[in-house]
Parts: structure tokens; C-alpha cells; sequence
């Protein structure tokens, strides 16, 4: 017996969408949510437009059980997560008194400013999210979880959320890499995938330095089950003239 | 007087979502469509899940002008694409003769196989997109643009898509980047932006080695606009004692 628990992520920033910079932050979530027995379905990057963010938040808190945000919610005139959090609970925003303290400790009497205390803003019903590289907090409201998009800031913030969440069943894997293209063993691996329906069997062709190579991995929570696919996944490749070799990294 | 055409993509694969590959598409694309004159607004990663393609090339396809979409046109079972954007369109699946003529010359006669020939499988009413990599063919099918998932393919493809588009305006951009830490320029900015309304000027903190700096990046189809602020912003910056710095590689 084992439970689904599900996650979204909402990727908050025009920064994305332009292309000016690059996103970290999803294969370090992904891993780190399954590791906790949190299954993550389904990620948006949006940019930073009041109703869009509303919008979302809404319609993905309803669909998952864990939401994830990262970005804007800094000191400038670009960060406007708090804010429409706030506006998608039908909340108020308020300066948290822990929040405030957290920042005045932080910064210098000639550092704090009102920009910097914005950073204290967090929907009313919110509680902090610690943040150990640079103080200002991220929120839990509900089952959103808002966090920072700096990678180094938005890992720690997620080390300090993953203990409050209340997981099931990790999903484990097992690859097996061969130097047969996808389609030689495309068939074979049709069969394998009907009878084997309780695991997700994935297919993914890598091509590095001219060599093509095809990665097959199993998914399941099931250990022992995943062996026996990897097994019987080995054995085609051999009965295809194919062989096992390393598995590139991605 | 500028036209505003926008995009959406739609990445397809588990193994985006499960964290073992990292995406490298959206800010490729993201950076060609601008050059293009199309402007990327919202992205989508989705799991292998028919339904989901479904609902979700639907709902996209309404919202923007064009839509792309990554991964899931392989020839194995878990490559569900081409069916399910059929199925979003009300239309069959068919093989394509030019697709089968092009898969047919690409393989020798003993590599060719019906999971290989499922690769010129598309909706009835789609346009091919040429494949100069590994032949197997994307499509078009209305305003939504097939391409494969591994970025090399996805490129070649994308470059065969973007003569077809009709732009609007593309987004200009001038970074200028200071040693002060955002919650310092913050104030400043806010007014700048305030006054600069038909520019959007995002902030980015960047740590590298210990050392933290903030990113100013001004965007409008404007160039002159664009480097009129970048004045000002110097000016302010100056004005609170920090410096111009190289922007850092992101």
C-alpha cells in the first residue's frame, strides 16, 4: 500500500522567459521532493504579472497537494510574489514581527530601509521559511511553499521546509544504458513495458561525441520489482546483439 | 506601433519532472523567438500522460499565438506526442508518405521496423519540420510546432520553424550591473521604473566566489529608451556610492 502525494512548482520571473537566465532550480526540487516521498507532476514558469501569479497559484493549489514557488520576493519593484499570494488566499499582506526582527538583525542601522523591510511582508496566516544565506524569510500559506530564486538560498529554504511535509512512497529507479538505437529495441521494450505496467518505463537517446546511445530507466517504488525489469531490460539487449554500457550523465 | 505575438511551450517528459534531465530548451528557445520578434510567456513541463497533453495543448493553444512543444516523438512506448495532439485536435493519426518516404531512405532495409515507420505517424492536416539530424521529421499542426526533446534535434528543427513565424517586435535589452546589493538601489529603482513605464526593468542578485552583485536588466523593443535608462540607472548608482561592474555570465 502506498500513497501518491503530489507537488507543482510555479517558476515566478520574466528573467526565465527571456531566456537571460537559466533555471537550476527544477532538477534540485524534483530530486529532493522524491526523495521525500513527493511525487512532482507538473511545473509553470510565469512572468511577473499580478493576475497571471493570482491565477495560478489558485488553479495548481487546488490540483496538487504541496505547491512550490520560487522567485520574486526581494526588495525591488520586480518582486510582487507576496503580494499576489496574499491577493490568491483573499488575504491581506502584513510585516510578520518575526520577519522584521530576523532583517533588522540582519543588516546594519544604515542598511535597513523600507525596500528591505518589504522583505518582512507575507500574507496575514503565513509562517517563515528560515533562510541561513541572506535572513529575509520565505512563507508557508496554506500548502504553498514560497521561496527565494537564487539556487543557494532556495536550497537551504527547501532543506528547512522537506522535514514539515508529510510524504509517501519514493519513487525509485534503475537505468540501463545501451549502445542499440531506441528504435532496434523499440518493440521488445513495448512488451516489456504491458507487462511490467506497474513501473514507468522511460526511453531517452543521448547523442555525445558522434556516439548515440539509448538510456532506459525504471521507475518504480518497488526495488526489487525495478531488479527484475533491469534484468529482463539486459537480456533483450543481449538477444538484440546490443551491450550495456555506462550511463552517460545528463 | 508594435505588435505583441506570443508563445507558450509545452515541455512533454517524465524525466524533466523525475529530475534526472536537465532541460537546456527554454532558454534556447526562449532567446531564438525573441530574435524573432515572438515573445515567450508561459512554460509548461508535463508528465507522459495522455490526458494531460490533451487538455493542456487545448487550453495553451487558445491563450497564445504560438505554441511549441519538446519530447515524446520517438519511436518507443512512452513517445505519446504526435497521438495526443491529434486527439486535442479532433483529428486521426496517419502516416505521412513524405515522413515515410524520408525514414525510408534514412534506414537500411534491415534497421527499418514499425516502431521506427510510427515516427511518420501525425495528425491529419499536419505539416512536416524537416530533421536534419536524425531524419524522423516534427510537425505542425495549426499554431502548435511538434519538435523532438534532445536539444541538438530540437535546435535544427526550431531553425526550420523560425522563417515561418510572423513577429511583432523583438525585445531589446541592456544590462547594467553594480557592486551594491539590490535593497540598496531598491528606492531608486522603483522611481526609475515608475517613470520608465514602457520598459520592464527586472533585478537579479547574482553571489559568485563570496561576492554579491545585482543586475539590472532594462527591456523594450526601444533601444534608445532602453539606453536612456541605463544612463539614469548609472547615475543612480554613482549617486549611492557603488560602481559599474562587468555582468557576470548567468
Amino acid at each position: 500500500m502506498s500513497t501518491t502525494i503530489t507537488a507543482a512548482l510555479i517558476i515566478i520571473g520574466n528573467e526565465i522567459l527571456s531566456g537571460r537566465t537559466h533555471d537550476k532550480n527544477i532538477p534540485h526540487i524534483a530530486t529532493k521532493l522524491n526523495e521525500a516521498g513527493v511525487q512532482l507532476r507538473e511545473v509553470r514558469v510565469i512572468p511577473d504579472v499580478a493576475d497571471t501569479i493570482v491565477h495560478t497559484v489558485n488553479e495548481m493549489r487546488a490540483a496538487y497537494d504541496y505547491i512550490f514557488t520560487t522567485g520574486g520576493i526581494g526588495p525591488t519593484h520586480d518582486d510582487i510574489t507576496s503580494e499576489n499570494i496574499a491577493r490568491a488566499f483573499g488575504v491581506s499582506l502584513h510585516r510578520h514581527p518575526e520577519a522584521e526582527r530576523i532583517l533588522r538583525a540582519h543588516y546594519t542601522a544604515d542598511q535597513i530601509n523600507e525596500a528591505r523591510l518589504k522583505m518582512a511582508d507575507v500574507p496575514v496566516g503565513a509562517s517563515l521559511i528560515a533562510n541561513p544565506v541572506s535572513a529575509a524569510p520565505g512563507f508557508i500559506m496554506g500548502n504553498v511553499h514560497v521561496m527565494a530564486g537564487v539556487p543557494r538560498i532556495m536550497q537551504a529554504m527547501l532543506d528547512n521546509v522537506l522535514p514539515t511535509l508529510v510524504g509517501g512512497a519514493s519513487v525509485l529507479s534503475v537505468s540501463v544504458t545501451t549502445n542499440l538505437p531506441e528504435g532496434t529495441i523499440a518493440d521488445g521494450l513495448t512488451a516489456l513495458a504491458q507487462r511490467y505496467a506497474q513501473t514507468d518505463i522511460g526511453s531517452y537517446p543521448t547523442f555525445k561525441q558522434g556516439e548515440l546511445s539509448t538510456t532506459l530507466v525504471i521507475r518504480s517504488p518497488d526495488a526489487a520489482l525495478n531488479d527484475s525489469v533491469a534484468n529482463e531490460l539486459r537480456a533483450l539487449i543481449a538477444s538484440l546483439g546490443g551491450q550495456v554500457i555506462p550511463t552517460p550523465s545528463v
